[in-house]
C-alpha cells in the first residue's frame, strides 16, 4: 500500500514536471509579427504581465518539484511538502487563470472597454498560447490529484 | 490545544465569509457612467467574464464556508473538509489572478496590443474593482491559513 503511494506520487511529479515545462517552452516560443496596413505588428508572451507571471509559476512549479524529486526522500519532510504542494497549486491556478483572461480578451476582444480582438492578426501566437494554457491547467489538476492523493492515502484519522 | 485549534479555524472561517461578501458586494456594486464625446460608457462588473468569473467564485467560498459553520462539527468530515478547503482555495487564487489581469489593462492598457485604458473615464468603477480584488486576495489567504493551521496543529505525523 505504502510502495503503490509512493509510486503514484512519483508519477503525478513526474506529470506535473512535464506539464509545467511543456507550458514554459510553449508560452516563451508564441511569437509572430504580421503585416497590418504597412506597420509590423509583433506578439510576443513578453508583452503581457499576465503572460511573464504565467512562465515565472510554471518555471517554478517545476523547479519545485524536480527539487522534490530529486532530494526529499524523508516522510519527516512529508507535512512540509503537502503545505508547499498547496502553495504550488494555488499559484498555478492562478496563472493560468490570468493567463485565459488575457488570452480570452485577445481571442474575443471586449466591445465595452474598446479592446480589440487580435487574433486574426497572430493566429499563430494565439494557438502557442491555448496550447500552453492547456499544458498549464493540467498541470493545476495533477497537483491538486498530488494533495488529494497525499490526503486521502493518509491511513489514520488525521485531526483531533 | 484542541480548543484553541477549534476556535482558531472558526475565526478564519469567520474572517473568510467577511472578506468574500465584502469582495461580492463591493465587485457587484461597481457600476459607473461617463460621458465620452457625447457618447455614454457604462462600466460594469458584468462586461467582463473573468470579473463575473471573480463574484460566481467569491459567492461559492462564501456559502461554502457558512455551511461548513454552521453544520460540520463532526470530526469525521475533517479530512473532505481540508480537501474542499484546497479546491476553494485554488478557485479563490485564480478568481483573484483572473481579475486582476483584466484590472491591470483597465488601468494601465496594453500598447502593444493597442488596448487603451478606461479607469481615466471611470474612475470610481475602478476604485471599487481594487475594493474588491484587496477583499478577495484577503480571502485567498485567510483560506490558505485555515488548510496551514489544519494541517500543521495535527498532532501525530500524517503520512506513510
Amino acid at each position: 500500500m505504502a510502495k503503490t503511494k509512493r509510486v503514484l506520487a512519483l508519477f503525478l511529479r513526474f506529470l506535473a514536471i512535464g506539464a509545467t515545462i511543456a507550458a514554459v517552452i510553449v508560452m516563451v516560443t508564441s511569437h509572430e509579427s504580421s503585416q497590418v496596413l504597412d506597420l509590423t505588428f509583433t506578439a510576443k508572451y513578453s508583452d503581457d504581465k499576465a503572460f511573464k507571471y504565467f512562465v515565472i509559476a510554471e518555471a517554478i512549479a517545476c523547479a519545485y518539484s524536480l527539487i522534490v524529486l530529486f532530494t526529499c526522500s524523508q516522510s519527516s519532510l512529508a507535512r512540509l511538502i503537502l503545505i508547499l504542494d498547496v502553495v504550488i497549486a494555488m499559484v498555478l491556478s492562478s496563472s493560468v487563470s490570468a493567463a485565459v483572461a488575457i488570452a480570452h480578451v485577445g481571442k474575443k476582444g471586449n466591445s465595452h472597454a474598446g479592446w480589440l480582438p487580435i487574433c486574426g492578426q497572430v493566429p499563430k501566437f494565439c494557438d502557442h498560447v491555448t496550447g500552453a494554457l492547456v499544458a498549464a491547467f493540467a498541470a493545476a489538476i495533477i497537483y491538486f490529484l498530488l494533495i488529494f492523493s497525499t490526503l486521502y492515502s493518509a491511513q489514520n484519522p488525521l485531526f483531533l
